[in-house]
């Protein structure tokens, strides 16, 4: 039985970027906020800031977690996490949008599934009544579907 | 030689915390703007938000990155992620300090080091003067480092 969580990360190293654009902040926020939208998600609230001397860092708190970006100009690099829960929300389709607008030659992408409630050591043992009904596009779940099945444990796993 | 990274995360599984706390907004946002005092972190700006019917999400953008929380009340389970850059931040003191405030009973924790620049395809070798370097607590480093030796990448580790 595959493994199921309540959230779901990428954890997003974008290399060689465009150096420019790192170092704008109209352009990180409104990328940010593109990703968030193309990926399928609610925007929250949201809050960008950019540092002296460079350097973007930024947040969008999406209904469905969030989506942050810290730049590093000098290095043409930016740190991207796609957090998302849910089945609504394709986070590929963001990272795309930012691989493209941040001009990025060379990436790597870390994928970790957040919060599986069964754990190795039989402590987080909740039951479920099928494992879909954990990924929720509210990513909240009524109490009531504490019923069923367990779900396994899983590791992080590196998709690109 | 030990790799270093531009950025250090830490991502936590909090389980079986107190599930009041973890619904309670103005508790989810004092555990987390003192977990970045704690730490020693330098808050820039927060944005956190209650969803119904229950659970909150939160960001604190620091000067060294950010902090985010996203609870699930109904699993006594959050999601935080304690992303720093720098040598002047100790993000294990925010660990700490969240661990009693959410009252949690079990939890794991995985280190994440980001911006390796130097990447086994060598694609990413920056010259850096010495390792110790990269982790100015101004998270930015003047282009003149670049004069020295590179830097070995490194995976994820398991902390705890």
């Amino acid at each position: 039985m595959k493994p199921r969580a309540l959230g779901h990360q990428l954890m997003v190293e974008f290399y060689d970027c465009d150096k420019d654009i790192l170092d704008n902040l109209e352009a990180i926020e409104g990328a940010m906020l593109d990703a968030a939208l193309v990926s399928g998600a609610t925007v929250v609230e949201k809050v960008f800031h950019r540092f002296s001397p460079w350097g973007v860092s930024g947040v969008v708190v999406i209904a469905e977690s969030h989506l942050a970006i810290h730049t590093w100009p000098e290095y043409g690099y930016a740190a991207v996490d796609l957090f998302t829960c849910g089945d609504t929300v394709d986070p590929l389709k963001g990272f795309d949008l930012l691989e493209e607008r941040l001009g990025s030659q060379n990436m790597s992408v870390v994928e970790m599934k957040r919060g599986i409630l069964s754990q190795a050591n039989g402590v987080h043992k909740p039951m479920m009544e099928t494992a879909e009904e954990i990924a929720l596009p509210s990513c909240s779940l009524p109490n009531n579907v504490f019923s069923g099945k367990s779900i396994e444990p899983e590791s992080m796993q590196v998709v690109a």
